[in-house]
């Protein structure tokens, strides 16, 4: 499975997820939920004692991250270079707040001046951003960023679903104050559960709001308490938590603190390197032009002339037995995407897939030109 | 586990959640949901079409139904003879709904003619009502109100999270607009999944709102499409499925439909009595008096004289390494709580549990009279 996700599940991870389901209030489940902590801690880089995974999906993360820190009508900014600033603008705006957005071509990016710009026009109480846009393949800069939030007194929320242990990113040193990722990207765990992170910032805000959050399962309020972040001595019945994809997130977080952080950042950026000087040494171009904001962790390729991209992602698919796939959104039509995202971020990797795309554009006619 | 839940999760589903992950969008994926689509149907014994699971527990259903049928300013009104029924009011607050309750005593439920003054004083959009209140060990009877609900032209959204597959209700006949369960009660499935289905009159007024549901996660109009209900010839990305939650809860179906739904209830109902009969038998009192509201699936015990509840817990924990629990909300250090779902509802099961309460009793000091 070499699309933007989900990536393959290695046995290790697999097995600890069959293990016995335990009662979800039981002292061995909050000692394996202490441990997902500390590692998404690790992951993230941050020392933010609100730090926990939500029951549910990456979008579960942003609809947790969004319902938590804004209020009806307040303003947010919305950072839109590819599908997520997209969602996450959706969201808001379901909530009722007043949504603005800063926009750039799918490809592009902005920069520190331009946000800064954003920030001082619209005052916004929270800023989101990608960092790995995975419908376009751009990895975000976050330096300074964090700081020009804070200046504009605004909550700086950032994506990591795509990036988090891809690439380089330090939740405290960045001034990000709210952070989510997946479980099924680099972590390589079955989709199904969402490390966040709170900064005290954020904390502040989020404790001391007018109205209630829309949704009781998503409430921080709660989800601190049955995560043991809030510092009360016992824990209440909240929601039945997914044990079993507790063991798996917790087995996911144990492989990167195996290998390292840093070492995991260097072999996706490695792999990367390869798998790109590949790419255009068969004469694909590749969709983001900026070396610096190409995400390692999902590559976009832009959508060989001449062909059909439903074709090659079909005869792929059958003739090699490769997932990858074609954009999403603002992309559509215009990239082929390949995710290689922990286990799968490897040469042995790239050399299949730059065989399979050697082959494909061989067989697959040049049906429109 | 004889806690009200999760349940025991039987090798053969814990199996086939360890299968490997592939792509939430391919073919082989939906053709699990559409299994799953109709093993629901089976279950709620429904023809609606717009039958699906969501990818979350019982809480997220719930929030799925409220979010999708109430608009903000509408009128909500729910029934309260427990925790459930609080916490629908709590949801459908959060999100603006004018909300009213009637409320029961704990052990208690409603007559039909209490239920149609309440409609008839309200008028509101939905109404609320758990078939199995898991805090208070109440099975609330069913005939009648649906056709009520429609004649004061109301909604009416049952939960069955804790009844689902172990006592009787047939959705279509029973008038009901909104069902949901999760998958960790009866069908002995790991927590992450909950099913959901929606009648053709709740779909009228879900496709017709003025406003946008609160959140993305759980819009109806992306989850029809996600789980190919809503007729269109392609399915476009809404949120990475948990897929390996998804094979779980497929397999816990076919056992559904292998033993047949009537004989689930058959057998639920006879292990209870004889469940019952055996604690009558030790001088222990049942919380709820009449017979016939008893929930098969989860027993409430009165909170033995003169002993301290938490001790029995605890010591049969320990003692015996069986999980049976204190009261829940309205319940609390009133009743002891003992599930017996799914492939734990055995007369051997029973024993068990038996033999453990007498020892308890036997041990355990009468620390508070």
């Amino acid at each position: 499975m070499f699309g933007p996700g989900p990536s393959n599940v290695p046995q290790r991870i697999l097995e600890a997820g069959s293990n016995p389901v335990i009662g979800h209030m039981h002292p061995e489940i909050f000692e394996i939920m202490n441990d997902i902590k500390s590692g998404i801690q690790y992951m993230f880089q941050t020392q933010n004692n609100m730090t926990l995974a939500v029951s549910g999906t990456g979008h579960t993360a942003m609809e947790c991250a969004i319902f938590n820190t804004v209020e009806p009508g307040e303003s947010v900014l919305s950072a839109v270079n590819g599908i997520w600033g997209e969602r996450a603008a959706d969201m808001a705006e379901r909530i009722g707040a007043r949504v603005n957005t800063i926009v750039a071509p799918p490809g592009g990016f902005f920069t520190n001046a331009e946000i800064e710009q954003a920030l001082s026009k619209y005052r916004p109480a929270v800023f989101f951003l990608a960092h790995g846009e995975s419908s376009t393949g751009v990895l975000h800069p976050l330096d300074g960023i964090g700081q020009l939030c804070h200046k504009y007194n605004c909550l700086f929320l950032v994506d990591s679903v795509a990036s988090m242990g891809g690439a380089p990113l330090y939740m405290d040193q960045h001034g990000i104050d709210i952070l989510y990722t997946g479980s099924q990207k680099v972590l390589n765990a079955p989709p199904g559960t969402a490390p966040i992170s709170f900064s005290e910032r954020a904390c502040q805000k989020i404790f001391n709001r007018r109205t209630k959050p829309v949704s009781f399962f998503l409430d921080l309020s709660w989800l601190a308490n049955y995560w043991g972040c809030d510092g009360k001595p016992s824990r209440v019945y909240h929601h039945t938590g997914p044990v079993t994809a507790f063991y798996s997130l917790r087995e996911s977080l144990a492989v990167l603190v195996e290998e390292g952080l840093e070492n995991s950042w260097e072999r996706h950026e490695k792999v990367a390197e390869y798998f790109h000087a590949g790419l255009e040494n068969m004469g694909l171009k590749l969709f983001v032009k900026e070396k610096k904001a190409r995400l390692p962790t999902v590559t976009t390729i832009v959508a060989p002339h001449g062909y059909d991209w439903k074709e090659i992602t079909t005869y792929i698919m059958k003739t090699h037995n490769l997932e990858i796939s074609g954009g999403l959104g603002p992309s559509v039509g215009m990239v082929l995407r390949v995710g290689l995202m922990g286990c799968n971020s490897s040469k042995a990797s790239v050399d299949m897939v730059l065989m399979a795309l050697k082959d494909a554009l061989k067989h697959c006619h040049k049906s429109k030109v």
